[in-house]
């Protein structure tokens, strides 16, 4: 919660002025709050406010804007104080502003980097993206096995301002490999002539740089851990991930989730900054794809013309009968595409849910032809109101078994189940829901033959 | 990611019966993964690799299960055994395992408890459902200002084994109201004879208890931190929320969201587990709805009886023009529910992405538009052609209008957004497509007037 009251009223203050005040306010209120309250100011009060910090806040303000204000910011500052706030980021937050960058913008960035800042930089750079390494912070507190507590200690109230949390302290070999990590407490409450060994339980959960940052979160979440060291192939510490991050990755990739299930291509950036030419892009693909899957329900219907003009009542039901199998369908979809998203369902549990599955559509379809059914009766009479009933049973049936085998089916080739989105069920639904409806009518009433 | 091999090497050697290796297995497993374990087991194998584990970790594992099968284990233990396990638990785990219980069940399970734990429990199990009170433990360290820190590092090493983390020592006066929130570390690199009151920076973070867990969860995210203090009206500590609770709320929440996009009811439990009985009621509610919003298409059309019978290729293009519309709406709305979720955009935004969307609309519209009147001309000529085309602009405008603006419409209500369903979005685009696509037709085409 940011607190919003505060943040109106520093806005105020700035538009009047009033320099003091802004300054007082400032002091008082968090840096996540301030950076909230800059993404609402145009660039010159970004200025303005980020000028009337002191120097050590404004890197910690700097830190929590979104990538787009960061490069706004940077570009109106002087070459001085971009210099000084990417030397004062911490490596993650660089890897992170740095990443965002077009090729161009990256270069004349990096050339304002210190030499040790440019080297460090670079190596983070280096891994792939989306990858466990791109997460990490190299800045790290280890002590060795061999050392006493008091000694550890000392090293690390040293270090302590170097390591972005001490709240785990990482015990490696000589040469770097990682061997357990320690709870500080453990430190307070071991007897200071210890050796560090006596603290340690040999249980060390890690992830290798290379891996997916995927893999990082639900690591964090399944071992209920704050930080994750992350090693290179050989078990050496490369760096740590710390549940911050993890939060930011897991809430990106539940939208790209989101976005996929309304078939629109993942939108990574802020909606609100998204250029129209991007958002026409990520769309555009789907819908010109489901026009052609459309076109197929234009020609099953095509194919009963005859019978439409033979019983024109028919076209009342129509929408209601392709719809509804899209509906469920979407439903169905929903369940399993989260469901396998969460681990909460594998692969391996499709029997029994298709089981499932097919129990609950066989009731919601009854359900809604007894409630379509009288409908039916009083547009057509006993005949169309059993042709509605019938076609919506199995229109039902058909649309739920299809949202919840497609989800399994991508996912058996290794295929995002979240491509199973609700506009492609309802537009598969729909041929399906033509031909059966068409199909029932036909061996019911007394229509034509198809064309 | 729990370590799938060794999961299924414990389970191998568990049929084999080979109990010396279950126990030198197991002592090398981390408690997450015996937990996953065990959720694959039956109810004897279950007991079986609990007894083997020492009683210490029996609990811990306990507290990773889901609570069907933690209900299912203690139903098959001996009445001692389920009473040392909820004396064990951390009070936070022991409300979610309670809450989760029908009344019957309930009242049984807590005559089992202790009577200190009996009223602690009580007491937690009084706060709101879905309040921050119920996720938080009443575990923490606190100390006085006026204590010196040796003092301070003294009392944390007598109480650390009660803290459920002591990452974070709250300061608090001497009615318990809390003064501030100092880092462990801080303790560690201060002089020793200071007071507690040197390393305090009067900046805390903290929530009621009253407050909606949401709260809670946007709270930790927003501002970086791994413990939430919370409190009751008066600022008395009553307990803390530690991040790993708070991320599996936010699983919770966001797979809520889908369900209500997908139009089913949030199903807060795990599929694998929900009866078919459950799912039927949160499901049919949205798709009764439906139906009688798709009787209101079925209206649309059959207005329009006199004109399809003259032009029967004009339902040829019917199922695509009716769906493109849905398509791009549950586009918009999926993009928006997401953002006004994540607070990417508020509801003062809605002018501004109103217009972008309108763009974005257009250039959709017309891209479609282009693809389609191929056909269009190709079935029923020029003039089809263009109404086909016609139609599709104005379908997809319409529909991506829709999509956006009905989750802003809802919040601005106090409605959740997430109504705004595909399913939802589609049903109404329908109704729209239909009267634009045959009002089109009649202006262009020589129709019979509608009914």
């Amino acid at each position: 919660m940011a607190e919003l009251g505060v943040i109106t009223e520093l806005i105020t203050l700035l538009k009047l002025d009033q320099h003091e005040d802004v300054k007082a306010k400032l002091d008082e209120m968090a840096v996540q709050d301030i950076a909230t309250a800059i993404a609402e100011l145009n660039e010159e009060e970004r200025l303005v406010l980020l000028r009337a910090l002191p120097t050590e806040r404004q890197t910690d303000v700097f830190s929590y804007l979104a990538v787009t204000v960061q490069r706004e910011v940077l570009d109106t500052m002087s070459a001085e104080e971009s210099r000084r706030i990417l030397h004062e980021l911490l490596p993650d937050d660089r890897t992170a502003f740095l990443e965002s960058l077009e090729a161009e913008e990256l270069e004349s960035q990096l050339k304002l980097l210190a030499p040790e800042d440019l080297k460090q930089s670079l190596k983070l750079l280096g891994y792939p993206e989306e990858s466990a390494g791109r997460l990490m912070t190299p800045r790290f507190v280890s002590v060795r096995p061999q050392w006493t507590v008091t000694r550890a200690l000392d090293h690390i109230r040293h270090e302590a301002d170097r390591g972005e949390t001490v709240n785990f302290v990482f015990v490696t070999d000589d040469r770097g490999k990682l061997l357990d990590a320690v709870k500080l407490k453990d430190f307070i409450l071991g007897r200071q002539d210890q050796k560090v060994e006596a603290l340690m339980d040999q249980e060390v959960i890690s992830i290798q740089a290379s891996a997916d940052r995927e893999d990082a979160v639900s690591t964090i979440q399944h071992y209920d851990i704050n930080t994750l060291p992350v090693t290179d192939k050989q078990g050496v510490l490369l760096g740590i991930i710390t549940v911050d991050d993890v939060m930011d990755v897991a809430e990106q990739e539940v939208t790209e989730d989101f976005h996929k299930l309304g078939a629109a291509g993942a939108v990574t950036m802020s909606l609100r900054d998204a250029r129209p030419s991007l958002l026409y892009r990520k769309r555009i693909g789907w819908l010109v794809i489901l026009v052609f899957v459309n076109l197929i329900s234009g020609a099953a219907i095509s194919i009963f013309e005859n019978a439409i003009e033979a019983v024109i009542a028919l076209v009342f039901f129509l929408p209601l009968i392709i719809a509804s199998g899209g509906n469920a369908g979407s439903q169905s979809a929903t369940l399993m595409v989260r469901a396998l998203a969460t681990g909460d369902v594998e692969l391996r549990d499709w029997l029994r849910l298709w089981g499932k599955e097919l129990t609950v559509a066989i009731l919601l379809g009854v359900t809604m032809a007894f409630v379509v059914s009288f409908v039916g009766v009083w547009r057509g009479g006993a005949e169309l109101g059993m042709v509605v009933a019938l076609s919506m049973v199995a229109v039902v049936i058909m649309g739920a078994m299809l949202g919840m085998l497609l989800p399994f089916l991508l996912t058996r080739f290794n295929l995002d189940p979240a491509t199973a989105s609700a506009p492609l069920i309802t537009s598969i639904a729909d041929i399906g829901g033509i031909l059966i409806y068409f199909s029932i009518a036909a061996a019911i009433l007394t229509l034509p033959a198809p064309v």
